[in-house]
């Protein structure tokens, strides 16, 4: 999408690197950040200079293309083992970047790195060119899937502008699941762009999303390069304009969903779910299939990420000119910081994947693969 | 309740002044302000150097006082009643304002300033020491409701203790309903207070309740000098511990209560309702009796305040040594922030005042006044 007018993505080769936006700084400025080794990938999604489901799952494609091309002769199967583990523990709810570990690691094998190494030079440069071209190819689904959930999602959108005789489609979104959460395009935000192009008036609520603010930092930002009419709330808020009648539609992403449609997603997910239900608003889950954890037999296999509770005694933003973390607490408060919640399928209208629009249908496994 | 050990109350009266504690400065220092006049009392209210249901009520009592003591002779009902508007427009949400001023009123009239104006220089003594002393019983039985609030919630939390058979009572609340909401002791805290005096094991997540963060720098430091157990979560966390079976309940205070049983109370609280009433967790408001508004036929007759968007883009808090506000969203991005919502009483377990436990019952109006 967007930056001052020109089309970006969030992650792209530079010659022999990976190079990404370095989401810290937005909205304030755009920086990029140029990547050689798997060390510094697992430190750039561990710390959240790249997060959001796709945009991670694409990251690890790459960083096991870095791992690779870094390993020394003889030892890329092992090295591979060591980046995948490293990897896997940056964000342990996010799905995407499991999946993308797993294809990447069979890509590598099926290259002539196995379990037994001894890779020679020339298996070793095949191996890091399968990589390399399998990373571009995760990055390539990524962004076809979301182009393809914007094409499924969009005739809701039109849907309700139907019903309000061409009136403002309220949509209200938490969290960050646009392009900077993906390689382009974002899930939640794809239906949202494609209505758009469609001539679909539309307006975005905007969860600020605490305690790292994607909300109010990246989406209102993205939204903002894209010409979206757009409102920032607190994460208190969703439920009061619910009830008021002034949101049409919930469109929100996942980082796991179990087949039997548990929805892992930013903490905050399920309480605005809950609300949609109580005011009768109907709720969506948007998210490329891979998403789906096949081997999650429900709720309990999500592992739920808790972050360092300072992200919530603190605050980061512009002060004049330069960003500032400021403390929000008193000295030695204690702060839990859990950021995922997960949503049952109860309280989801529906799916939406690359594949088309699923409904929550219990006991019926996989439904989001058609 | 304590500051560094030491029993304070919120305002109180220094000669002929009001001082108040100036919450814009806690939790990082107790700085107090002197109030020599109601247009200094309005400012006080408005940008919230005093918030919080019951102490909004006790300022504006304080406050007609200030404005009779300053008023010429012989203008004085026409200066109280100047006073009243000006007071009422600061918080439109605030029921115990409201309520405050009608009852200050009526005390300034019975002291002999009437409709019709031309009060005596000796009218005028009088009116100032009747609304003198009318300020203090405002303030006094604020404090003796939040008691009996303690003495009535009390059993709640420890019936709770008992099932967990000694285990910790685990209670979640929602923005600062603590003793600096009103002149001491608190609604939603004063059971907490007196539950712990009699020996319960608690602990209390808190809310950090954006945009303000009366939790994070209010709740917590209130509860933190009184040595109670507690973690700041980010609102968007609540809805998932309850999911987890980590809350026992949920205790909040009110802004304004329908005599039907609707809560109006700070943002965000109808989402926790939603959740804790998803996840069977029992849900009490907590208020003195003069919080219900027997005119309100329905939510739709209270006003929702809507706060300048401003507190959403932005954070304040400690950067080093000194207290910095920081911009949180791109330049230009709208916000919008209502700072109220509404609670059914359907999702509501029951109703803890001054005088007892009331539980909703639809069509049965002014149950709080068993």
């Amino acid at each position: 999408m967007k930056v001052h007018g020109e089309p970006r993505r969030t992650i792209w080769l530079e010659g022999e690197a990976v190079r990404v936006i370095d989401q810290r700084a937005l909205p304030f400025a755009v920086e990029t950040e140029e990547l050689t080794s798997v060390e510094q990938m697992a430190r750039a999604i561990r710390e959240m200079h790249v997060r959001g489901a796709g945009l991670i799952g694409a990251a690890a494609g790459y960083g096991l293309y870095l791992a690779a091309r870094t390993a020394a002769p003889g030892e890329v199967t092992a090295a591979l083992e060591r980046a995948a583990e490293l990897l896997r523990a940056t964000r342990p709810t996010a799905r995407n970047l499991a999946w993308a570990l797993e294809r990447q690691l069979a890509t590598a094998a099926a290259a002539g790195g196995g379990p037994a190494d001894g890779a020679s030079v020339e298996d070793t440069e095949r191996i890091v060119a399968a990589l390399r071209a399998g990373a571009e190819r995760i990055a390539e689904e990524d962004m076809a899937a979301c182009r393809a959930i914007g094409e499924h999602g969009a005739p809701l959108l039109e849907a309700i502008a139907a019903r309000k005789e061409g009136g403002r489609v309220e949509i209200l979104t938490h969290c960050n699941a646009g392009w900077l959460a993906f390689v382009d395009v974002g899930s939640a935000t794809a239906p949202i762009y494609e209505a758009r192009d469609r001539g679909v008036d539309l307006h975005v609520w905007i969860d600020e999303t605490r305690p790292w603010n994607q909300g109010s930092r990246l989406t209102a930002w993205e939204l903002g390069q894209e010409g979206i009419a757009h409102t920032v709330i607190v994460d208190s808020a969703g439920g009061y304009l619910m009830q008021q009648g002034r949101v049409d539609i919930v469109l929100v992403g996942a980082d796991r969903v179990t087949p039997d449609g548990w929805v892992a997603n930013k903490i905050g997910t399920y309480l605005k779910a809950v609300a949609a239900a109580d005011s009768g608003v109907p709720f969506y889950a948007a998210f490329p299939a891979v998403t789906v954890d096949p081997a999650a037999r429900g709720p309990e296999d999500i592992v739920i990420e808790e972050r360092d509770p300072d992200e919530v005694l603190t605050a980061r933003g512009l002060a004049g000119e330069r960003l500032e973390t400021v403390r929000l607490a008193p000295p030695g408060t204690p702060a839990a910081n859990p950021s995922f919640d997960l949503t049952p399928p109860r309280l989801i209208t529906g799916y939406i994947t690359e594949r088309g629009i699923a409904t929550p249908s219990p006991g019926a496994p996989a439904q989001f693969v058609p």
